[in-house]
């Protein structure tokens, strides 16, 4: 049995102009909306991250506790859990899935929260790498419903070096010509393989690797934390982890009807209190991006995660750095 | 006509335990050598880089005068002019060409120019990349034949995250099923763009895509940064790529008799004056790892380059950091 829940959104007009049937949305809920219904965080989900992960990461930020609060995690879609290309009917499955935005996904997470769970205020939203995108994007296309953002590890908008490593990482799978064009019936190990390998140079620092700093996750060495990463991605199908990166590449908070590509613009409407957590190793998420962000926001703070766990630091696996982003939470939520 | 020569090493007796018969060095020397024999330079070449590649850089780096010096190029084995898998017979050809150390390299190098060229004292051993590899193996080795070295953008030892982000673009190239394992009878493309598009997200600063800064390399946008890189790698054989990748990922100054894997002893052995210049920004030869080696040394200066062409910053091709690496070359040849 499913340990989490579908929003069925009937049909959904994506930004890319097709409209995909049946479009589910998974999430689950941890606690209970208080009477005043003032007690919402929000969530959203990370590249291949599920439900196990989000909950690991609420493990070590200990602020996110559900006994004060109503906690929502509504999952990417392309995750396989909310509609993905493996799990999707024809015409709109496999390599023919529609090209998904976060736009298109955080106006769905809106109309669940809304709709459906009868939640008018959000105190927080947080969320790791594109989980960060989500929570600016929320900012800017609902600033009088959202109090504070904790965007960690993750910028407004995809930076050209960004979309270039995706580009890398791409390139790997789909070099396999097992992949066929989507439309594999085994899934291609090969380049799943090589995705994999070459993501990992990417995901910690350098400093990560010349202080054997793995053996903290009790992985013995090199070749050990290339197989983990592996693990982490090939539960995934292949054309889930394209869908979930494309909608990567092509992040941009202003990138819709209300901002028209305004970058400044859409920053400048964000009412939320932010405190922004890069790692400041992180090799493509940078603290560099998310300064000139700060720079045009009303009420931002940059606070970088001083750590040599590169991306990862915002995972929510390691005790220092869980220690370093659960104060900025405490600090957002006003908690005692 | 090459514009090179080759000098016959005849059988080279390998550190893998192979024996390369018929063993070709290519060469290209510039200026004369003088009746003193004391205005010799030498400049091992770097990763896919051959004579043209290596000229660019003399031309940048204007210390380095023919009309002053007798310089010398040697050629890297695999890198398609000296002894490679493309050019080699059976049994050693192609797939089953044998693994070529950087001090296979050297020790070959030394042979060069102390049999055929007649050089007993080398005033400078200069190189980017692997060329820094092989230019702390010159010292290391030949401490009393070598006065100054110049490192640039290279380290002593590959580190281990340098390691990785070769896995990865190796693992890129070989998930083309056209590779087949190394015996394509046509060039594995789909592999090879694959090896260009990741490498791409490495070669340069994160910084330099956001600040468009290709445009100074006549280049209009990301995407034709990456087919420039192509070009670079795909006049190459992929199993030439693979072995001097093999070399790259194995190099260490002190993995030899001689220092038996001790590398504070194999670093403290040099006795030349060393300039060692790391970009600043470069993603995979990092300025902390040759912190670390600097100080180990008797007579060596750490002067990151101030660059966010990352590691292209050492290759001869932007003018402002060309100047800045001609100054520390001129300093170290005592030029006017």
């Amino acid at each position: 049995m499913a340990d989490y829940e579908i929003f069925e959104l009937g049909q959904v007009a994506l930004q890319c102009g097709l409209t995909l049937p049946q479009t589910k949305l998974a999430y689950k809920t941890y606690g209970e909306l208080n009477a005043q219904r003032d007690n919402v965080i929000v969530m959203p989900t990370f590249y291949g991250g599920q439900i196990a992960e989000n909950e690991t990461a609420m493990a070590g930020w200990r602020s996110l506790d559900p006994k004060k609060y109503f906690i929502v995690i509504p999952n990417l879609f392309g995750n396989g859990l909310s509609s993905s290309p493996s799990n999707t009917a024809p015409p709109f499955d496999r390599a023919v899935f529609p090209h998904v935005t976060i736009f298109d996904n955080v106006v769905c997470q809106h109309r669940l929260l809304t709709e459906h769970l009868g939640v008018k205020r959000i105190k927080l939203v947080l969320g790791f790498s594109m989980g960060a995108q989500q929570a600016y994007q929320w900012a800017t296309l609902y600033p009088d419903m959202v109090e504070t953002i904790a965007p960690i590890c993750g910028s407004a908008r995809t930076s050209p070096h960004n979309f270039l490593f995706l580009e890398g990482v791409k390139a790997a799978l789909t070099a396999d010509a097992a992949f066929a064009e989507g439309w594999y019936q085994t899934p291609p190990v090969k380049g799943l393989r090589a995705f994999a390998r070459v993501y990992m140079g990417w995901c910690f620092s350098q400093d990560f690797f010349r202080e054997h700093e793995y053996r903290k996750m009790g992985l013995a060495s090199l070749e050990d934390s290339v197989r983990f990463l592996e693990g982490y991605f090939r539960r995934h199908d292949a054309n889930d982890l394209l869908a979930m990166l494309w909608t990567w590449q092509h992040a941009d908070l202003s990138a819709n009807s209300t901002y028209k590509g305004d970058f400044v613009a859409a920053l400048k409407a964000i009412k939320a209190r932010a405190l922004v957590m890069p790692g400041n190793t992180d090799l493509y998420f940078r603290t560099r991006d998310n300064e000139l962000e700060v720079a045009q926001m009303r009420n931002a703070e940059l606070r970088p995660i001083p750590s040599i766990w590169g991306h990862v630091a915002g995972l929510g696996v390691y005790p220092p750095d869980n220690e370093f982003i659960d104060a900025g939470l405490k600090e957002l939520l006003g908690a005692d």
